[in-house]
């Protein structure tokens, strides 16, 4: 899986809107600015109002864009239940297509290509027989729309991921906790290590820091 | 699959939402009943407001909750992506012992009880190996959550949704559309069906009227 | 402020719904009936799933309409921030002639009709003149969309409100806090107090218990 | 009113969202670059799938942040019902000072300072001689929160609100037809103006193009 931030609001976005409230003022640069970091952004007041004091709100302003390759529509199905969000799956009905054109003799050189490797042999074998199910039903001419009913979750998917960091926050509690589907904690823990550095501490707190299972 | 309509909204109650924006008197009775039709209800008021000026929100306290049983994970992966509804989802987690519980020589009796057959021999065949491929898997003892990567998505699945009719005519709108999923355009059909004979005329111009493909 | 519970949606829905999730079976009789109350709604399973196991979304299928009756636009300002929530409110651009049609000589006793009193007395007779004002601005002839811009944000308002359970337990949260508007920790006991008997297990947790400021 | 961008997305990052939904792939400078514009961005092709094909979830990964000063709370009553958005708004608890600050003298020379004018003059002297009713309520020592409940709604707020690309096109849809109320007009209308100039055919369907009332 392969996690990649495309873009994000600079912090001091979150800063201007929590100055709003209390109508103190933030540096007059903010207005004119798209950088990213401003010297004048003023950490502790961020920390104190969205962490502190709960004002979950402030930081609905601040917007992370991803991308991510190679996770399992098993996970597609958890992962779309977080409803502020927004998404932009690769479909099935569009790009079966992949699969039907790699040549039978090729397919077991792309297992890896195609599905989330578990680690656990028989479930790995099941999971490769249902591929080549797959790929021989696509090459009797069979539309994406009736083949993919036969397709294994562990099928590789590919999305772009739009969250904000209250909405990023609730996520990351509920999925790094060792209650959490494997593959979704593995997921939640690269939507937080690609973050800015300077936006870490938002989250870091809603991290699980217990004991495996 | 079979849906059936647990429980929904009577429509007075966006009668008297509709007479609240006016400040027109519903009739007194509507405050002290439970009851689902009075005769005193203003359905004229109700087309003219919600569906001919496109008023909604004033529909969206008629809320839907739906029991539907037996429809494919593939559809699953597109219903949940309406995010206005509450869904409560049978867990794979939880319930894959269902499935492994069967004895391996009766299993391709429970083809039915388990898969959503498309009709085409190939795909039917095809996800009938791959749910032995899963039943073997777990009978190897491995955890639910490394064997249901394994899991075609015509695997069935069961679920309670609760939608509104704003979202429901949405839904409708967009899913009985020819360039729907089949599966898709099944459910909704049945969504509508279902509903109180007296909801009906909320729905009926959103429901597609063009030929199928 | 009047509060009345319009409608709601039977505790056994939820049942239903936490029943899909693990499969196991709900009785019979749910699925047939629209009562109520059900004795073999099971209670203790919706506490453990739904407030002990923090699973939430179980109980957003039970939904709230209630019709409120004299309540500020200043808490208008306040109410209308929970987003999860359908609202159909008493519009000023089409209602205002009622307080115009009131003889000038007749305004001061209806005060009451049309404002929320503090009962701090400054505070009172300046919305009192306030609504004067804008009673004159009326009777001259000044469209409702710009006579509404002197409107003191007293002024009485009406409006229907659906809500299901999970946002209602965060608006009690928040609303019954001594941190709350006045007039909304007010509207919070009352939303709360209307409730069936049976369903107030599932909010008691939310509601503030500590001391006033 | 005064309507400034504080930030957006740039316009590639909804090419890449499209991109991923039929594995088109987009230039791989997406990946590595926070550039606003890039010349390999296909223009042409986010026009068919988000406006021609109505693929509107595409754009919802585009969001914009806006400063927003000086307009009514008559206007907030209205905009805030736009719940697909999330605002933070200058609050009347924490800065009502700034207006008991103001020596009684020189209170009529902020009557800008505080209030929207209509420019109708018996409205603009009503919600003066309310402010003024205010401006001394305050000065008694009233609290804010009992205090605000007579302050007239042409009172000035400020806010920072940040809106995807969809929600921005169904607002300005509601809100630049002329049965919108005036001043929501000329808020849409200056949202609409300060955006990036290549982002405005995302728009411009949606602005309503009949006379005026």
């Amino acid at each position: 899986m392969t996690v990649k931030l495309l873009h994000h609001t600079p912090l001091w976005v979150a800063d201007k809107a929590i100055g709003k409230c209390w109508n103190k003022p933030t540096p007059d640069i903010y207005d004119e600015c798209c950088e990213t970091t401003i010297p004048g952004c003023n950490i502790e007041r961020i920390k104190r109002v969205a962490l502190k004091n709960k004002h979950g709100s402030t930081v609905e302003h601040l917007n992370y864009t991803y991308n991510i390759d190679g996770m399992s529509r098993a996970l597609l199905q958890e992962l779309v239940r977080h409803r502020h969000c927004s998404y932009s799956v690769k479909s099935t009905r569009y790009t079966l297509k992949e699969l039907k054109d790699i040549p039978l003799d090729d397919l077991h050189y792309h297992y890896d290509t195609f599905l989330i490797a578990t680690g656990e042999v028989y479930t790995d074998c099941a999971m490769q027989s249902a591929l080549e199910g797959l790929h021989a039903v696509l090459n009797q001419g069979v539309s994406n729309d009736i083949a993919k009913y036969c397709l294994p979750e562990a099928f590789k998917t590919s999305l772009v991921m739009t969250i904000n960091a209250r909405s990023l926050q609730n996520l990351l509690q509920l999925r790094t906790h060792k209650s959490a589907l494997w593959e979704f904690r593995k997921l939640a823990k690269k939507l937080y290590e690609v973050l800015p550095e300077d936006h870490k501490f938002l989250f870091k707190d809603f991290i699980y820091k217990g004991k495996e299972k």
